[in-house]
């Protein structure tokens, strides 16, 4: 078939600060991508206003004709109802609550249209066309301001009763670790996200540690990628930390293979991205040293995802193609 | 439809010393149960051979003519594969590896027969016959020698890759824990199993802390039931030692709140039926703590299990009627 033919998902991946288009063909080839970032005009109305024109301006360009897009998939954070298509409420994006996302996006682009929980949406586009190809039971874990999951079963999500399910990054992993913002003590989120990393750096240096991360800093905010930077020309209190944020991820991903026995765990978001071996591979270690031996860890894979960012983005174009 | 006449299942618990037995009618009604030690005959053939023996005798004894048995459920401890029914070790049964026991079942018995892992079937039974019924997103949690879950998503059990899901009790609860059986450190069972209260225990009494639960022993071992003797006459240690294993528990159950979103969490087994709300109440203060605020856990239920020492013999029962 013609790149010029057939029918299209269009998919969206909403980040915290900016949002990623395309449009995707029922192989999972990505024919037009654009990304822009998210103005002021939170409201739902207005944002699936936006979303809409940035659709049609990336078609036009790409000479895409609007009559091939047969769905739109929406893939973004927060707690919602994937079956009436009502997203309750999302972080960073405004005080709006109970929004139907869902037949907004619809009305707005004449298409049937699906909605999904980020972490949710890059297992499916990882099982689709990443390194969850193939795996009945699959585990994708990202890691970046925040710390989540998406639990694939033969390609279906596991939501759990009331779908809240997948929640990795607030599980205890330290009893008597920092407060989380969610108000429990010793969240994985609290030791190992982008901001705990951070902070973690930023207590080091306030203690009067030698490292090159303020300098690496040069005067602008110290971030996670930072961190890996530091680590990576051999500053040692960043790799004191980066192997804390390993070990405490290597607890949770034992605790994931313990409780839930996938094959396949798929690791991304901005910090795995930015770091890669230098977390996978205490990640590894760790994990081998938590499970018992019945956990046949040499036929189970933990690998960094394939997709990168594009994860999300497959995944929203796959609940397109999954229900047609 | 009279008790005397109908098809029935015949159904077996086999715990590490004792194994329950019995006749299971469609509906779930107990016609006939027993009891009996496993001896020393601990090879599968033999094993199999007395367990026939046990269900002709109460069959005889109970006038339930064995023609209207269709038939066998099979519920113990142990890595198996339920669909091939092979059975690849057993804890506390001798040192057999790989036994066939649905077919050494089928054989001995004449009837279709059918295996799974206590907790698993323990699960099964009280979402049956107890406090799992209607529950779409189902944990039993079993806490006695060892904890173990068994995870029902709407009656099916979870088994993840390799059937080795719902070990709750491996996953890891404190990092710097106590060393457990598995080779892990700070596991849930070397924490808050009952050896593990019974330890505690020991080490508050060499340590010369003032407590009666020596007394209550009587020169007998300590068990985790003296513990709970003691606690509930009001001895201060045997009550700081209980809370210490319901808050572990309770960090547990609100892991598995967070990444399984279950509707009802049944907690079963020797350690939860002899402390009952001593425990419980505990119990539920620590996973209500440890909940991030969109777990609504108002409309969720932390119960102990209703079908008791029962649960595992209803849930074998059941696997003969569901595959019917």
């Amino acid at each position: 078939m013609s790149v010029n033919v057939g029918p299209l998902a269009a998919c969206c991946d909403i980040g915290g600060t900016k949002a990623l288009i395309g449009f995707v063909d029922p192989q999972g080839r990505i024919l037009a991508r654009d990304r822009y970032l998210l103005g002021s005009a939170r409201e739902p109305r207005e944002m699936v206003a936006e979303l809409a024109d940035r659709l049609h301006g990336l078609a036009s360009r790409a000479d895409i004709a609007w009559e091939r897009i047969v769905g739109m998939g929406y893939s973004t954070a927060g707690m919602m109802d994937v079956e009436s298509g009502v997203i309750f409420a999302s972080p960073n994006q405004g005080s709006w609550r109970d929004a139907p996302f869902k037949s907004l996006l619809g009305q707005a682009l004449g298409v049937p249209s699906w909605i999904e929980m980020d972490a949710n949406a890059a297992a499916l586009g990882e099982a689709w066309q990443g390194v969850g190809v193939g795996a009945d039971y699959f585990v994708y874990v990202v890691v970046g301001t925040g710390i989540g999951a998406g639990i694939l079963v033969r390609g279906e999500v596991y939501r759990g009763w009331r779908g809240t399910a997948g929640e990795i990054g607030h599980t205890t992993i330290d009893p008597n670790g920092p407060l989380c913002n969610c108000g429990n003590y010793g969240c994985l989120e609290a030791l190992a996200s982008g901001p705990a990393i951070a902070l973690r750096a930023r207590g080091a240096i306030l203690q009067g540690r030698r490292t090159a991360i303020s300098e690496l800093a040069a005067g602008g905010e110290i971030t996670a990628e930072t961190v890996v930077r530091a680590a990576r020309e051999g500053d040692l209190v960043a790799q004191e930390i980066l192997a804390q944020a390993a070990e405490y991820l290597g607890i949770a991903l034992a605790n994931i293979m313990t409780l839930l026995s996938p094959q396949v765990i798929a690791l991304g978001g901005g910090v795995m991205h930015g770091a890669g071996d230098l977390l996978l591979e205490p990640i590894r270690r760790a994990v081998a040293r938590r499970c018992g031996s019945w956990v046949d860890l040499e036929s189970r894979r933990i690998l960094l995802s394939a997709l990168g960012e594009e994860a999300g983005l497959l995944g929203a174009a796959r609940l397109v193609w999954k229900t047609r």
